[in-house]
């Protein structure tokens, strides 16, 4: 199926953001894998599926493939970078995990908006956009605690809710897309929207 | 590749049986996340996972994108609804568990001949039709227990025996077709034969 | 996207090292339902998984839909064959294990140089070539591990290297390709290189 275009970013803006995206995921990926004791491969293994796994089980389902993860060398390099940050800085990173947590949210907030639009892209209807950019924001993060053998911290009541900020911000997008009000700036809002509800769960909860 | 066309029920028969084998396999997978604990989200995730995984597995196989899951909104919010069921009938729904056996024993039969067709209309050979019907049947609840960080059910000696009675529906598909006598009234034959099979299975084990 | 024709060997000759891959995966697969004391369903159905999984992953990604192992009896025929052996040979089969070793590293190395080979024939650039014949060795290895409920062991410091000599072999191939110098003798070469490494990372490890 072609791709309706539909350019939320310009292309340059949207490739930093998803840049910006894919590192702070693939830390927390390279993260798991050092609490679990894994090696410097099971490391980089974790980065790239928790950077990338999102983006690609939405691809896989919209028809996009090869996927994007697959098809720009800075996707998959990106990972391999955050694993050297991970490797040589570990206990640093490790204390300063509130600023992770603040740049995971920011990820989430960028993929579930990124997501719904890709997914409306390919001709998909608005509630399946919605269910993809979710897909898309915290599927990574689903595949990392599959492969690092734990309960995916998605499904359980002792986590801070991470699912609810990111189905906000799809909806908040699909919204704007039914009444065509989606320009930069409100895809920017959502984001936002999504990314502040994130902070307040972590402060809160 | 462009489905052949042997429909096997009518579509709007069809589409009524597709939803009750997805509202009750979406039953079982909102108990899992009971029993797990999880919370709410939870329930909904693992509720639509084990609906619409088997089927979502088939589609990416036979390259159907996007899959049937993402583009009829009916397929969406019936999970949701038995969320909802559970969620407010939990502890009857778990002193029903016979009934829900029952009906999950039919939806195993609807999904491996649904999934059987579905994959040879869109031109896979005879055994890879079959197992992909088998695939459709019980994709789903290995998902779910993947997510639930169970072994899969589907694996163990201890279990009832749950992959024979859809190897056998499927495999009666694929003889109808062969000897062209594949009709609504022998494709319901082959429903009706794996939900017996499961039945005995569950009795007699 | 059509493929573009780069074949590495004669297509008689690749589909029996294919055949001979699968085969000795798939005895893997069944080994681990056996020591986890699955019936012999769940045997079959691992031993398909480990067997055809890696490849599977990798059709899907380039779009080679359906996959090889749904259009090719063979592929799935192989791995119900390993089964049979394991089911009435097991307790010889874990004796001889140093053996089914060396095939395991034989069919590591065919798969990373086979699986990198049809991504670039499909249109992929180098690294994501590299990255998916990685895939294709090592994918159906983590899909066995996560049905089998196992941190798959292709993360853990404690497992002799597996990842590495797979590394290696898909490398070397890009780098064939890159100078236009692959042919059946230099890719068997990386076959080769693959294998060996992969010997001496279980012997002094």
């Amino acid at each position: 199926m072609e791709p309706v275009h539909t350019e939320l970013f310009s292309h340059s803006v949207q490739h930093v953001l998803d840049l910006v995206g894919i590192f702070v995921f693939a830390i927390s990926g390279a993260l798991l894998a050092v609490r679990k004791n894994y090696d410097v491969f099971g490391m980089a293994v974790l980065a790239e599926v928790t950077a990338l796994g999102g983006g690609l089980i939405r691809d896989l389902i919209i028809g996009a493939v090869p996927p994007a993860a697959f098809t720009d060398l800075g996707y998959f390099l990106t990972p391999l970078i955050a694993t050297t940050v991970v490797f040589f800085l570990h206990p640093q990173v490790e204390r300063i995990n509130t600023t992770i947590n603040v740049f995971d949210a920011a990820g989430l907030g960028l993929f579930c908006v990124a997501g719904t639009t890709k997914a409306y892209d390919y001709g998909l209807n608005l509630t399946a956009s919605a269910t993809l950019g979710l897909a898309t924001a915290v599927g990574g993060g689903v595949l990392r605690d599959l492969l690092g053998n734990e309960v995916p911290s998605l499904l359980r009541w002792d986590r801070d809710l991470y699912a609810v900020p990111a189905i906000v911000g799809a909806t908040v997008v699909v919204v704007l897309i039914k009444f065509q009000a989606l320009t930069p700036a409100t895809g920017v809002l959502a984001v936002l929207c999504a990314f502040a509800l994130r902070l307040l769960a972590m402060r809160y909860h």
